[in-house]
């Protein structure tokens, strides 16, 4: 895929997520391949709905550093660079979400105390890749910071974690969520599974659903 | 209707679907009546809001073979089929079908240990055909499976099951539902009225209207 | 407004209350004012998001007889025509809308074993004509039939009725409501404010709000 | 920014505020800067997204005196004149929206007794200008009166006290909110994370969260 339609998939992506309300007031973030095989990212402070392909910058994966900035003097690169590339070099990855969703707010509230959450006993576990519908799948929450950045070393952890390692995401508490895949194509299906994955939990727990029954250790 | 305008409804029926987040990351499917009077069914494992109407396979409803497969090579039929075919046969119906709505999960929920969830005191039963408002309908609930195709069996038993003879659907525990008609219009019509039944069933059981107690036995 | 418009406004508030699922698997449907001081109504057992201005009907306010049917021959006048013509008679209003919302059902589930439902301290009253935020005002609740006709009775009591003589709609108990307004705007405004109101009282139920306590007598 | 640009964008954030369920029914305003220092306001009493650019009023900052009406005379100025007036003299801010969402209205039930909300523990409160996710911030929540001109003397005391000088909105119990930026870009902003703030604080509550209690005194 050339950069220009990763950028135009991209400010789709972030358009369909506004209508869901998972980046609402200029929050959130996207990014995917480049064809250099860096990243292509979205800028950050900029209502996600009107971003605009050529505002992308690009960013490097090793170091996050910018390697081709948009005209637009005045935009800056995502607040998450450090936290998409950090994912893209752990993971092999090239694309990454990032989302503001209520439900991955309230799903990160189950944890409670413990550092994950736990989703089992849905048919659409299937929709994240090599995973199941037998699986009980373990999920890293990690706790929130004042400045994005400072999330990195939290996320390092989690992706260390052999615990997650079939994980394709992470929860941040009072926050939201990461979440990635290979292609921007795979992060798209992996967001809207895990969104829904989010939901079915949150209201199974409002009826004491034992599936959603969490350990409090 | 002509197999052409056949897969134009179908794939619009799919878009509608995904935009109620019935058929999100990938998940669920439809078929209709080709005019060969077998099904034209949606592709497997595809963003279901971007078929596009030569996506589609024609299979046959006597044994799920393909009949005529799409140009590109590189679609795989719906892991749905050997259902839609059994439907197809036992209920002498061409469109089925097949969503992962979250109302779907929380209705089945509702079913604990037994069978099937009973519906009952809302006009919407009018909606499915030959149902009346005073009905008490049952619909049956099955248990999921690892692999899709290994739902037949259980589903079988629902269609020949004579408490739900009336039923235009089949609930599959954790997963979603299965609904149908004879055309892809009354399907879309059954499978609008199931959702909108699924949704306040579980919202009166949240506040325990007499209504939504279901048998526990 | 000539007819030709106000069948074209008539199908707009069709396909966008379609879009908020107030008339979903074909349920639900409105009359406005025709040109001759009758009424014109959508026709029953469609899927209301594609009905075509052409598609309506013009029916008698005096006794519901068709007075000009569409061209398509297939099409049969809604089975609310008996209520919209009773309540044009009424209230002397021209536009009346049925909708099957899931808020309408539970805010009529409220009233439990009375006649009507009590909305009170909500600015939103003010949306309904000649209400202000300081009514407390009743809307009645009556018992669903088997036959969308036979509510004529239960509506003409409530209609009479002089505790709901401010009231512009009625419920149906497990079915829905008919909201009404003098023309197609006013109707409209009725519509969204009625049902915001339901939304807001099943809402403040839910959590024992003072407001939402409704009488058991 | 011309006031013909802006008169275009405020019609836009309406429309979008309709489809959110925010200003339904009628309700609902917005204002923003017109080239004269003075405020573009939308008329009141009309379907908000239905509202045409032309359709929009000049009002003085001053006194809130009409200072170029549009070309249709049947248009009023809206009622929430004298308080986006009181808004932009008091804070410096040139837009400010008001709905009536009923996320706003179910969390301004949750201050109960006392005269504001607490929004803690959430990242979205970095979307309100000049906040850290790390504030507890305090919103007021003022009592509704029967018109809206009679709030300004709650809304102006709101504004003069210093527990409130970090708000860019206050809560109207029973009624909605408003909610103000420098200019329409950070209007729209902070709206949108209000509304979520709103959606969070309200879920939270009914589970129990801990950041969701609030003061009872």
């Amino acid at each position: 895929m050339s950069d220009q339609e990763t950028r135009q998939l991209l400010v789709e992506q972030l358009r369909a997520f506004y209508g869901r309300d998972w980046v609402s007031g200029t929050g959130g973030g996207i990014c995917g391949p480049a064809e250099d095989g860096n990243l292509l990212v979205a800028p950050t402070g900029v209502h996600k709905e009107r971003v605009h392909p050529d505002d992308l910058f690009v960013i490097a994966v090793a170091d996050t550093s910018v390697v081709l900035p948009p005209a637009n003097a005045a935009l800056r690169p995502s607040e998450c660079g450090h936290i998409f590339t950090l994912v893209a070099r752990e993971r092999s990855v090239r694309s990454v979400v990032h989302t503001h969703a209520l439900s991955a707010v309230l799903a990160a509230d189950l944890a409670r105390a413990t550092d994950h959450i736990v989703i089992r006993d849905l048919e659409m576990l299937k929709g994240i890749r090599d995973l199941t519908n037998q699986d009980v799948h373990l999920l890293p929450v990690i706790d929130n910071t004042a400045r994005e950045q400072d999330l990195v070393a939290a996320v390092a952890g989690a992706l260390s974690d052999p615990r997650f390692k079939s994980a394709w995401g992470v929860l941040v508490r009072d926050h939201g969520c990461y979440i990635w895949g290979a292609d921007v194509w795979e992060a798209k299906r992996h967001t809207e599974v895990y969104h829904y994955l989010f939901s079915a939990l949150v209201a199974r727990s409002d009826v004491g659903h034992p599936s959603a029954i969490q350990s409090t250790s």
